[in-house]
Parts: C-alpha cells; structure tokens; sequence
C-alpha cells in the first residue's frame, strides 16, 4: 500500500493530500539559504482530528512529520530533512473568538499575524508580535518569534496563555488556559512555545492581547558614530521613557538602501524609534528624547504622528534585508540573530561589520536595541562551495564574540538547521536534558526530526512499502 | 555510620549541620495549614561545591532533599513529608553582581525581595516582584511568584534570565544567561522557575531589573457593589491607563479590617490603584481614572502622591490577611489562589464569598484585578477534623468554578502539597509529560519528593544504617 493511498485514506479529499512534483517543491525550502529537501507527501489537515489521525498513522510507521505554517522560516525548520509528510496549515486558518473583555482571542495556528491584527482593530486591540514577515501564528509560537515591539510587549512566549497540541502519539492535549498567570505544575506551554515543532503539533492557540495605544509617535536621528547612536539608546532606555521599539541601522546599511532606492537617507548610524500612550505622555517623551539624544552629538532628529507618514520615516529601516538581497540578485540569504546584553550592544556591531568586511562580504547589519537582539543578513550563493565557508565563518565569529559575552546565538529565529553546532556551545550542558524530553514525549523521534539537535534516535528516510 | 557525621564530613563545619530538635522543628513546616513533619538533619551550605556533594550523597542514598528558603511558602513547599535533608540557603545571600547599563543582577537564591531592593536603589532600579512575605528570591523562581505589580511587570518567570542550578546527580549546569531573549533550544530556564524544587536546586538567578518610575500616585475608590467595583476595574484596564497595580477588596473584608484595627475605613467594596510613569501621564491618568469609575457610581475617590501616605491608603489592603487571622487567634491559614479571565472575576469574588458564607466561615476575600488572580483566606484549626473538611469544601468549590471558567487552581503560590488533586483536575492530561520530564531529570525521586504530584517512585521515609 503507498503512502499516497494511506493518507487519502485518513483525509479522505484528494484535494487535500498531495505528491505532486510542484507542491512537494514548495514544501522542500523556507526562505533562508538552507539546501531543500522534498516530503514524500503535502497534506492539508482541516481539523485536529485529521492532525490526531495523520500523527498516529506517522508515528505508527515512524514517518517524519513537518509542520508547515507560511513558510517564512530563516533557520530551515520546515525543510523535511529526513523527508516524510509536510502537514500544511493554511486551511486550518480560523480565529476561533476574540474576548474584548478578557483581551484573548482564540486562533487556529494558521491564521497570520495581519490577518489576526485585521480582525482586532475593530475592538480597538492589537497582537504586538511583528516578525519581518506575515507568519502564521502556530509558526511564531514554534520558534519563540518576536520583533521590534518586544522591548514593550515581550516575546512570543509572553503572549501564549494556552495551546491546544497534539503529541507524537495522537492524543489530543491542552496546556495553559484562560487566566493571565498560572502556577499550576510544569511550565509545558512556556516548553511547547520555541520547540520547533519536535514536541507536538499545535492546533490552537490562546494569545493575550494589547489596547491599540492612544498615540503613536515615531522618531528618526542620526549620529555620528555608532557608538554615540548605541550611548543614546541607553540613555533613553535608562529614563524609563514609554519605548515602543528602538531599532538601531548601521551606516554602510543606509548607504545600501540609498543605493538600492535612489533616496537620499542621510549616511550615518541611524536610530529609528516609537513612543506609544497616553498624549500628554508621547508629547512629554518626545521633547524628553530630543534632549537626551542632543548631549550624544545627535545629527538628526525627525518625528511624526500621522500613520502614514510614521511609515514614511521607517521606510529606511524596513528596506535594509531587501537592499542587500537586490544587489546580490539571485542569492540566498543568511541572517544571522544573536543577542547580547545592552551594554554590549554597539560593540557587537562594530564587531560584527569588521568581520564581515574582512571575508570581503556585503550585510545589512540593525539592531533591536531594546533588548540587545541584532541581525546581519549575508547573500549567500548555495551553489558556492567557498562562499558557504566564509559566510558560516562569520557567523560563527559572530556568535563566539556573543557567547563569550553572556549571550545567546538566536534571539528569535530558533536553533531549526544551521545553528545546532552552537547550541552545543552556548548549552552543551542542556542537551541531555532537552533530549530527554523529547524522547519521553516523542520516542519515535517523528516530530520534525533533525531540527534543534540530532535526534535521540535518527528516523530513517522513508523507504520500503510505505514510498509513494 | 549516621547521617549526621555524614553531613558533617562532607560540610566540615557543625556550625552548618544541625539535628538539634528545635532546628529541625523551625524546618518542619511553612506559614499555613499543612501538617508539620520534621527533617532527619538540617544542613546550612555556603557554595554551590556544598551543595553539589550534598545532592549527589542524597542521590547515591536516596535521601529526600528539600530546598528551604525564607520558609514563607503557602503551600506546604518546604515540608519534608518525607523526612530527609533541608537545604537551609540563609548562608548563600549574596547579591554577586549588579550591571545597572544591562538592567541586570545576579544573585544567590537566599537573597530576600527587600535586601535586594534595598541594595537596587541607589542605581535608580528595583525589583517589581512583590509577594506579601519577604521571600527568598530562590523561594520566588521556585514557586513562579508574583504579586500586585505583575499587572504592569509580569510574575517571576518573566523575570528570570538565568539560572545556575545542581541536577539530582549533583552535577552543576546553567541555562539561560545575559541576554533579555532567546530562542535557542527548550526552554528550560522557564521549566526550572515555577517546578517548586522538583528538577533541580538553584545557587544562582539572573534577573531582569526595571527603572524606578519618575511618579507614582495610589488611588483608592469604594463602590456601592462589588459588580460595580469590578465594572470599573475592567473600564480602566481598557482605557489603556499606565496602571502599576490595581487591587479589589470585598466589604466583608474591609469590616473585618475596621473590627481588627478600630479603623473607619468606608464599609464598601474598594480598589486600590497605583498608576507610575512620567508626570504628565499619571497626571493625565488620574484624571482619566476619576472621570471613568464616576461614571460606575464610585461612591469615594482619593489619592495621593507622597510616599508616607500613600502607604497609609493602602493600609486596609495590607491589614486583610491579618484582620482574618487576628480575629481567629492560633489557628492556621488556608490561602486559595486561584485565577479567572478578567471578566469573570467580579462573578468569582461574589460566588467565594456565598460558598464561605454557606460553611459558616470567615474569609479575607481580595484579587489582583489586572490579571483575574484572587485570594480567600481562611482561619483553620489543624486539629479540628470538621473544620478542615469545611475549608477543603470551600476550597474545591472555588477551583471548580474557577477551571469551569478556563481558569487555573493556582495563580501564584503553587500546587505544593495542597493542590495535587486540583491539577489533576485541571491539567490531567499533562500529567504524565510532567511526571516522564521528573523521571528523565530525578530518576530516584530526591528532590522535593511529594510536591506537585506523587512521585513516580515514592521515596521511602529514611530508614536504617542512614538514620540518625
């Protein structure tokens, strides 16, 4: 019997369960550099009793399962390495109920973060968690996603009150619940949330929400070096100002979006910022800003109310991956998310950019400032054997500069493919436990295997009876 | 050979080991209700090496290990039930770094909340955490605690960065570290806080530290009702108010407080709000805040800025515990914890008082509004069969309506001793992942054993050639 035949069986609509050439193309890659690998079938589950009875069957067989969201993953963690089945969420895309009065709202974990936020406004809330793209919700929640809102809202972590999952044997699960704090045993949904979906499958979500704030005000200023710009950005942080997202560009990165737009931003490190409240409070904060930023040989200080013209003043700081992926048509692209404390922040950068320019690379380098998160995103040719050597070589400088400072190599991408040697660095010691948890929870190892570590025991690509 | 000189050989100091009956009593049991029970030695360590050889002893012997902090615990956390070794962390107090650039400090787990805050408030930083008793910080991220203030800061977990802790084989490892996000790998840091000394034994926290707000003004306001109270309450979280903690109390209990006091507090069901920030927002905020609950018939309305005196408005709210328990003289307390989406909350305070009122019992009845977390807190005599089933009946009927809600049996003191039949109720399906993860991380059941569920191999009370 193939596999094929199997799954129609269980899902019973051909329209839902796929071997075509083209569709098992789109499921093999996310939007990284990472090398693809095609499932050996798509199938689209409508309901969790279609994900209950397409895991039993996997973990039955010890088919690897793939959990697939919309695809925007940057560290691999939708590739089906071992091959397997790439179970699609797109369908399952239902925003189950909003509470207005509870600030919850209930979601299938395909539903996307515009979708979601389209759906609040009305209720006068919002979700705070931006990744660079429009990813499902079920994806975030994988891979611990956050953005530039994190230093007001927290991460996605913070935001998951429950989840509905299903484990690598089928049954069906709920961890959390509806109240904003729990002390109730082990913290499982915090360990579900960023285990890049080698724990369980989620089919819904509880997510706390926030009011839509009164004012919104953004800033641009410029300065002349990155390290006033970084001592600025302490110094607004340590006044307890009402900081909605505080992101730092570096000056080759600005010279880059020039280049790539035609626009004329002017060429210096460049701290793009939100304050967000009530209105006597932006007002207060922007005047107070203006005044802390000047005794840091501030060039250049713009802000803006108008919502449109808010994007406008962003529009530099949203350019920055694309800039540098335009002038490398054709490549794929590394982005490397360590983290480090505060204080670090802008001698990491500075690291950062020299050793990109010593491998003689090109990188969009910016920062959350807000909590020391900081991308360099590198073209990289897949095809090009030395170019893989000299863009891991800065990534792994990178990380080891972050590391030996008490950070993190992932702030919010995940571990996925390309960062597992690092975990084994930055938490050799954590290993054995988090191996164990997988084994106790998924002992067949079917739960997109291959991602995080090495799995305990390795499943096999499919082969045999079952190959479609 | 006994126990005692077991200890001491690996201590070296009988100054730090004790089977002095009255120690070993001081160590038998926490603030409220649950029956006494004595450890068999009680052991004092200084570094993380003592407390390593102690655990990995206890491990080869079987010896039950019970983490003892400032022994304010509500729910029976830190009493042997299975006799065995405290580990009294009194000695290990010392705040070992402070980074106020990375709003961080690193601590050892026996600092109390006020000596820390005390040795913060010279770099204009504080720690928000706030339970009634000044706990141990060890106590805290072992219980995930929380307070009044995690409306605005979050609980414990949140504030957790990292973690140095000794696994039962007495091996010692980190997880976490410097940076303020991460996503690389499990989250254990957020598994370890809150797993009430069941997985490992901590000797160092990395916390999150917040910038003392330039204002902070208290409000209290009565109400004809407590729907209306609890109306009010909803009004002004929506309205997005800079709201630092917001506190509900019944009237019932504000009588008990006049009665225990001689105080003239209005005889009505009162909230208690801090609102912190810029000037010019609290300012803006009090205004607001007055102008929202006029309009739910809110019958007083006072604040204050000045410290000494807003201190003074809180009084009633910080006397209800005491009030309860004044007016029930040597007996003990039963504290319920339990949590409600916000809009049932009004519903909740209403339907506690009715089922005290039906057992003919006294009760504080108070909530942490902002996150749904409320406390009935009941006079019981241990020794008195009758009474005890009656606070239990109460008890249950709380945590039923709270989970028929999506609520949980505990928002912030722990499942312990007294709640293990409340999480099975509530999160029976997650018991066996907790109890595989307790397996996988303490397989001879040493650490805390008894607490959170029964242990997947019951640790006999210490017996033979061991015992003292």
């Amino acid at each position: 019997m193939k596999l094929y035949d199997e799954l129609l069986r269980i899902i019973g609509d051909s329209e839902r369960v796929s071997i075509n050439e083209t569709v098992l193309e789109q499921h093999s890659k996310g939007v990284a550099y990472h090398a693809a690998c095609k499932p050996d079938a798509v199938v689209i589950p409508i309901t969790k009793e279609e994900v209950s009875r397409i895991v039993q069957f996997a973990n039955d067989h010890s088919i690897p399962l793939v959990p697939f969201g919309a695809g925007t993953s940057l560290e691999g963690h939708i590739i089906p390495v071992n091959g397997g089945i790439s179970l699609n969420f797109t369908l399952m895309n239902q925003i189950i109920s909003i509470r207005p009065d509870d600030f919850i709202v209930t979601v299938q974990p395909g539903v996307t973060r515009d979708q979601l936020n389209h759906a609040l406004k009305k209720h006068g809330l919002f979700f705070p968690i931006d990744p660079g793209a429009d990813a499902s919700i079920g994806g975030m929640a994988a891979t611990n996603a956050s953005g530039t809102n994190s230093v007001k809202y927290g991460v996605m972590r913070d935001q998951v009150l429950g989840l509905e999952l299903v484990l690598a044997d089928g049954s069906i699960i709920r961890s959390g619940g509806y109240s904003y704090k729990s002390s109730a045993g082990y913290n499982l949904t915090g360990l579900f949330v960023g285990s890049e979906g080698t724990l369980g499958i989620f089919t819904e979500i509880i997510l706390k929400l926030q009011g839509i704030p009164e004012v919104i005000c953004d800033v641009k200023a410029t300065f002349p070096s990155i390290e006033a710009a970084g001592k600025a950005a302490t110094m607004l942080l340590k006044a307890g100002l009402p900081i909605g997202k505080i992101e730092l560009v570096d000056k080759k990165t600005i010279e880059a979006v020039n280049a790539y737009k035609q626009t004329t931003y002017r060429e210096e490190p460049t701290l793009f910022l939100e304050f967000s409240g009530s209105g006597p409070d932006v007002a207060y904060s922007i005047e107070m800003a203006q005044e802390i930023v000047s005794s840091e040989q501030c060039k250049s200080f713009e802000f803006e109310n108008d919502s449109i013209k808010r994007a406008q003043l962003w529009e530099a700081r949203h350019h920055v991956a694309f800039a540098i992926l335009a002038a490398n048509p054709g490549m794929g692209m590394m982005a490397t998310d360590v983290c480090v404390p505060l204080s670090e922040l802008t001698n990491a950068l500075a690291h950062t950019r020299k050793v990109v320019e010593e491998q003689g690379l090109d990188a969009a380098i910016f920062g959350h400032v807000g909590d020391g998160n900081y991308h360099a995103v590198l073209p990289v040719d897949p095809t090009s054997e030395e170019q893989r050597k000299q863009v891991e070589e800065v990534h792994k400088q990178i990380v080891r500069f972050a590391l030996s400072k008490g950070g993190t190599c992932t702030g919010e991408h995940g571990i996925g493919l390309g960062k597992k040697a690092f975990l084994q660095e930055e938490h050799g010691d954590l290993l054995p436990i988090m191996r164990g948890i997988k084994a106790t929870v998924d002992p067949n190892n079917i739960l997109n295997p291959g991602k995080i570590f090495e799995g305990v025991s390795v499943t096999p690509r499919l082969k045999g009876s079952l190959t479609s």
